[in-house]
């Protein structure tokens, strides 16, 4: 099976941590190479990665700052430690890298009244943590191919990070093709450049519409499933996702198509109304490929996320906690 | 009340039919020069005009062909207007052409039975229609003013050339402010190239959303009513419109938004199931600006309108039809 460079789209090499840089895909393949946790909070809120990625840059650059010689005391890590962690969570408002930035000074605090040896207790549990994530993603996609696989043609919005390629591999190797449809994903056009691209990359034939065209599909019984990711997720099973996600869950309703979603739990929010939405700046929306396209004087509006309740879901596919 | 350049869209002058070419706005507003029917047929099919200025061309080509001096006899002239209406009818789809073109051609029938001047009997007949028409376009931008003055922030769709910019006006003489968000309806951006342009123009207020970002204007009550066009519509009250009006009709259902639709009635449709659907070529959706968007090899699927059940409709703000 290929695994789609979106699945693990950040890792460190020796002292520098290399970061796919999405938004050159699909003209390049190309890696960032962050070297210092000002530059990783630069790639997260310039969006040059996304999603699952920034998670894996968040988790990266605490190993980043292991590596830091310059940091000679115990004390003065765990004070960098907390610095970092402050200048991650605020980075992008919707997400919950708190949650992840919290586990890591809790490690470090503990070590530290263990009297471990600080930086080797930090980098094992780090390097242990993200080599769980690994195989967790790993179990869901299997989960995710044991759901679709009673479907024939799927559409899917934004882009779930590899995820959805490797389980439409793992369904034609059992002999059922599913195809899919993918929404373009205004206004970053994650559908268009990333999720078409590693579908037909990995194989999986991959039909592009404009996000208007979503009810389109689902009246005329052109696709029998949706499946979309989760930035965040709920206590009571809502879920944030990419702006557009919500009026996806609607329709699927009122058309009575399967809605899936891959998640991974949290109990920190209680319910979808708290989450916080990030809005970004209206340029990212108002310029196609840098150039300006609307005319001139109109404002935009550009909420990044929209959040989907509980009731839209058909089946949440979990990832394993704990 | 500043009438905008998108409310007639083509008109004749001398032996020349003016079309304003929409690819073009907001950049420049230039007029197409079309001489023949062949070049009308070509501004309709490569969407140069589209929406009403489609009829205007429609109606305004046979008085292009009753100014060509090479058609000598009525016989040859009746027969060319037959030839004319057969190429525009199969011009697109999804339009009824053929209600305007083969009242046209009853017109020519019933002249030339009558033994009267043909030429001068079909040029008052199309010219009384097109002034008729203009009036009762007129009359419905009123209905439109009417209808919106109780509501604060309206969204729209595509674009209904020039009458929600002048029901906008009408409604600000009264002291009426409302403001518009306007999707940026993709593939074709007429909502960000069109309807931002001539709100703007109008000096009424408007911001330009993503098409995924209609759920949450609804749900977070930004917005207070959705109005849209309609580019054909059915005994039964359902219409066709631009894609993407589909869902945001039933999400206005779902968030208990009024919807309301500008009609033109016609019987010849029973139910929105009977409408063909356009399929436009999927270069239209792949390539932005002119370049390749999406990833090598990726299809596209591009379904030009959707249908609207008339369930979803809170009212229809109907075209005077005599």
């Amino acid at each position: 099976m290929k695994e789609s460079p979106l699945f693990w789209p950040a890792f460190l090499k020796k002292d520098v941590l290399f970061v796919l840089d999405e938004t050159l895909i699909p003209e390049k393949v190309k890696y960032i190479q962050v070297k210092t946790p000002s530059q990783a909070v630069k790639v997260i809120k310039t969006m040059k990665t996304r999603a699952f990625g920034q998670f894996l840059v968040v988790l990266s650059t605490f190993l980043l700052v292991l590596k830091d010689k310059n940091i000679k005391s115990d004390k003065a890590l765990v004070k960098k430690f907390f610095d970092v962690a402050h200048a991650l969570n605020k980075s992008r408002p919707t997400f919950p890298f708190s949650e992840v930035t919290g586990m890591i000074l809790g490690w470090a605090q503990k070590a530290q009244k263990e009297n471990k040896d600080l930086r080797l207790s930090l980098q094992k549990s780090i390097e242990g943590f993200l080599f769980g994530i690994r195989g967790r993603r790993l179990e869901r996609v299997q989960k995710l191919a044991d759901t679709i696989k009673k479907h024939k043609v799927i559409l899917t919005h934004c882009n779930v990070s590899g995820e959805l390629a490797m389980a439409a591999q793992i369904c034609k190797s059992a002999g059922k093709n599913i195809s899919f449809f993918a929404t373009e994903t205004r206004p970053y056009f994650q559908g268009s450049r990333l999720t078409a691209w590693e579908l037909k990359k990995a194989g999986v034939p991959v039909t592009l519409v404009a996000d208007n065209a979503v009810a389109t599909l689902m009246r005329d019984k052109i696709i029998d499933a949706v499946v979309v990711g989760s930035d965040r997720s709920c206590a009571n099973g809502d879920f944030a996702n990419k702006i557009g996600t919500l009026q996806i869950a609607v329709l699927a309703k009122e058309f009575d198509v399967p809605f899936y979603v891959l998640t991974q739990p949290s109990n920190k929010v209680k319910n979808g109304g708290d989450i916080p939405i990030e809005i970004r700046d209206e340029n990212e929306l108002l310029k196609v490929r840098g150039k300006r396209f609307a005319p001139k004087g109109v404002k935009g509006f550009y909420p990044g996320f929209d959040v989907v309740p509980h009731k839209f879901i058909t089946k949440a596919i979990a990832i394993n906690v704990n």
